[in-house]
């Protein structure tokens, strides 16, 4: 209930933490215990930099979308001026919500309880009915820090962000010709995940289970092979790959920066790197994430031909993208509570492109989801696994699952970054 | 858990009553902490009267209706000596549930499990395979307090119930006329409102709301103005509404009681002053609360004419009624959770009333209705603001929320009478 | 929250227990508590033998079923030489479940998340991508203990499982002419009861309740009269039965052992007699517990003629079974949280009857599943009312409530063997 920020850790959750075995999954009380999602909400998601749309879907002056971090809800709005805001989306009057939609336009933010007007930077207007006394400059919707990065738009709920420049920076080195700023929403799809967020990241932090679950992914990419499994033939499809794409864009921003098998190795916990993009090769006739990896929507971007491998992008603890030379796609993870996870995905497009004309959705959205909806399927299947009495933590493959320990590092560092 | 009554406060209870900010909306945890919520059951809820029904839907000897306090099931009985009588709901037994119908008809009150039977007073009659040696006077139906005044029936769960003559005389003194004890319930609609019963309350105490929120009800109206937005032309129309009135009934009890634009004043904190009953005038041109303010069902009680304005009564914490010539609707609530409420809206006309013939429930029912909905439309998304960790309370307008001011005040001195 | 097994009791439960009045039903907390639910869970259905299954539902290698006591989910499952095995269905390396359906057949039991994959016996066979270091054997499935009698599978989550060889006994001596290991499974039908399972025990262990609520079921049996109320005629027609059946199958195990009115005495809360089996009279004119008494399926297991009375076995905490000459009904209680019981019932038939031709549910079905129904009805209306903060422990009939008295009694010796 409206705990500080930088609040210690509570009790229990502070034993939890001790006892947790290196090198192992979690112990139970992470994926299930109240006490720990409160910590979670209040020592990871309100402390980080939060994934929140697309700077293309507020492109006009009065556009707005809202998001949910856990009971939070949060205004992302483009202003007059172009500029983009962020805010608390609760009325300084009453505490009503302000805009109850998704998304919308409007050149004025009013309550509809009472009619109390805001500006679209979040600055009180119009208070009625109120004494000329009230000091409308101390009743601004509250702030939430923005950051936008190559069409990125990043929140912060912490009255005291952490730095933003060098993440900014990374994806603009790599992200850039991928022209997401002038991109449109080609399609959203909302889940209501039955786990808890961190299996949701450990899932997406190895290709460990791409084999057994991921048919279409595994045919087009390089991240399932990894030290212990990358025979001479893959490791030389690989390396062809990577030779053919750097002699054509020597000095290019589309240069394959991830030149191995498997996933690039994200995040570092000890030094608490949480941003992270690279551009890695597709197998040999994939030029995009798609069944039968072909182009199936225009170029995006300033990308002069299709063979620009795959760009990917992630941010703890909410953020992943996987973007093709023709369409980029976008996974926004929001808490909705201890054992449950509200997950938004995106596809984009190039901003000229038409449905019907220039793409069809059949066939720019099944790659990404189904392999999205195997993924959530994965984790709830183990969210009821380890609510059993019975489940331990596991020892994990150093082979294959040195980012999801890395992952559970991370995380674990940012709980024991509040200890006095 | 079966708490006495009377209990004291629970301690963070306490700090969050010491906290709180006068002139301000209620702070977070009054909204949706369970232990609140319990404090609100065990202080509010079983302490005070609560309507519970109209008489006229027990009017025979036999009728019974039902209703749940948060989990406690209550009935409302009228015996064949026709005296109502109230008790719960639980079979001295083995805890059964006796009638899990929201109303009926029955000689007898038979527990469906052992078939024990308990007369229309509560007395248990018969208790089947006990030994002789059972003394059944010590096994009646648990009683509740109940008492009736011009057709409503209010209950209360106390051991001590506080006065309600006072009460009583104020609803014989102004609703008489309008013959509740002679209508019949032409409609029942149930709501279950996701929002805290306070934040009901307070939106039932300000017609602030009404301009944006209620097209309906402020053409037929002069609530939503208040001493700030008083106009003399709306000044001048309210005077000769009264003035009329009062001309015609001199000395009758149809006489308007609140003179003025606004609301009346109610609840008063400092006196604990629970219940009020007024009768003020309806707009130029609108003899009820209806679309277009005519006419849709015969005149009640004792009314000569249509001209008889608009009856008020409620009562803390759950009962508001507004009644017209024709008919009259009643709205109960009933706390169901922390964050959900019960409601119950009644439409009732002249016990000898036909549908079809002398009304339409598609004429009787919209104005009501659709005012309902769209309050709790708005409570369900104020409930959602004040969940935000940055909610924060807001001030009142002194002109238009003097009221829920009064209303947040009273409930504070009810938590605080518990306290040593 | 992984709270060893043997835990002693929480210090509300003690208080709770201390306080429960003799002779009266529970107080309220056992009935809804989260912390007794959570004792309930670790002291006696962690502690006792579970019914789990039927033996012919699993009667091929690799055939499997799971099943979820609480949060618990576990698999039994036939090995390829015949053994059956139980183990908790939770990966050890990441604690995904590893079945996630109600029953199969594998030859393996392999986690679909990375491949684990484990005999039928539940030893860890491959670990992908592990060092060679890693000791298989330390990853075995963790084991469950089991044992089957008379074709009823039992398991125990205990590590210290209780004796198991005197109820294996006496279901022998008993049920072994029924022929279930040779039975098959007509149907299965699965309900979620919103009540405590100890209130679906209660009304399990008295038909009181019979006359008011179970039309069928008294037909067929002299349950339901007792000490009380056997009139001489009743007394004369069970004796009767009593003499037939001793006349006919002197020497045999078909032999009456339950010989008055009234149910068994069961529980043995002094003893902790958790388990009992008997055969008892039906009413003359039936020889199945069906709608008219007739026979509607071929003879089960050993039984020369239809003649045999109706065979009862029950295990406390989550199993009783009613079997007739022609079919057997199997009800397996399974607790899922501290007002929902997940339940299950069965009927099986010779394995060599087919459906349509040797029978038809219409016929078989209904006896049973309108007197499971009644109960479950009974049982949630029962909740309802001892969630009222008016609910009060009440007196048991001395006379038709010995067995539930009895209950209550063995339910908190379960309990109290826990503490200090």
């Amino acid at each position: 209930m409206n705990r500080g920020l930088n609040a210690s850790l509570p009790s229990m959750t502070r034993q939890w933490v001790a006892s947790q075995p290196a090198g192992h999954s979690l112990s139970q009380p992470f994926y299930r215990e109240p006490e720990v999602y409160q910590a979670d909400l209040d020592l990871v998601w309100r402390q980080g930099w939060l994934f929140a749309a697309h700077a293309c879907e507020v492109s006009k002056a009065g556009d707005y979308v809202t998001l949910a971090v856990g009971a939070d809800s949060i205004i992302v709005a483009r202003d007059a001026a172009g500029a983009l805001h962020a805010f608390h989306n609760v009325c300084r009057h009453r505490g009503s919500l302000i805009c109850d939609q998704d998304c919308g336009h409007s050149r004025k933010l009013v309550c509809p309880y009472h009619s109390w007007t805001y500006g679209l930077d979040g600055s009180l207007q119009h208070a009625p009915a109120m004494p000329e006394s009230l000091d409308k400059s101390q009743y601004s919707l509250r702030p939430v820090a923005l950051r936008e990065a190559s069409g990125l738009v990043f929140i912060c709920l912490s009255e005291r962000p952490p730095d933003f420049e060098a993440a900014g920076e990374t994806f603009d080195a790599v992200a850039k010709p991928q022209g997401l700023a002038r991109a449109r929403v080609a399609k959203r799809v909302d889940y209501l995940v039955k786990a808890n967020w961190k299996l949701v990241w450990e899932n997406n932090r190895e290709c460990f289970h791409c084999n057994a679950n991921h048919p279409q992914y595994i045919k087009a990419n390089f991240d399932h092979y990894n030290a212990d499994d990358t025979s001479p033939r893959v490791r030389e499809l690989m390396d062809a790959a990577v030779r053919r794409s750097e002699a054509k864009w020597k000095a290019s921003g589309f240069t394959v920066s991830h030149k191995q098998t498997g996933m690039t190795t994200f995040p570092d916990a000890e030094r608490n790197i949480w941003y992270a993009a690279n551009r890695t090769a597709l197998v040999d006739g994939y030029v995009s994430e798609t069944m039968d990896g072909a182009q199936v929507a225009p170029l995006m971007g300033d990308y002069p031909d299709p063979d620009v491998g795959t760009l990917r992008m992630r941010t703890l603890p909410n953020f992943w993208n996987h973007s093709s030379c023709d369409h980029s796609v976008s996974t926004r993870l929001l808490p909705a509570g201890p054992e449950l996870t509200a997950i938004r995905v995106w596809w984009l497009v190039a901003a000229h492109a038409v449905e019907g004309r220039d793409y069809q959705l059949e066939k720019l959205m099944p790659f990404w989801q189904l392999t999205s909806e195997q993924d959530w399927e994965i984790c709830e299947r183990q969210q009821r696994g380890v609510n059993s009495s019975a489940y331990r933590p596991g020892p994990y493959s150093p082979f294959k699952e040195y980012n999801v320990d890395a992952f559970v590092r991370w995380y674990l560092n940012q709980l024991k970054a509040s200890q006095p």
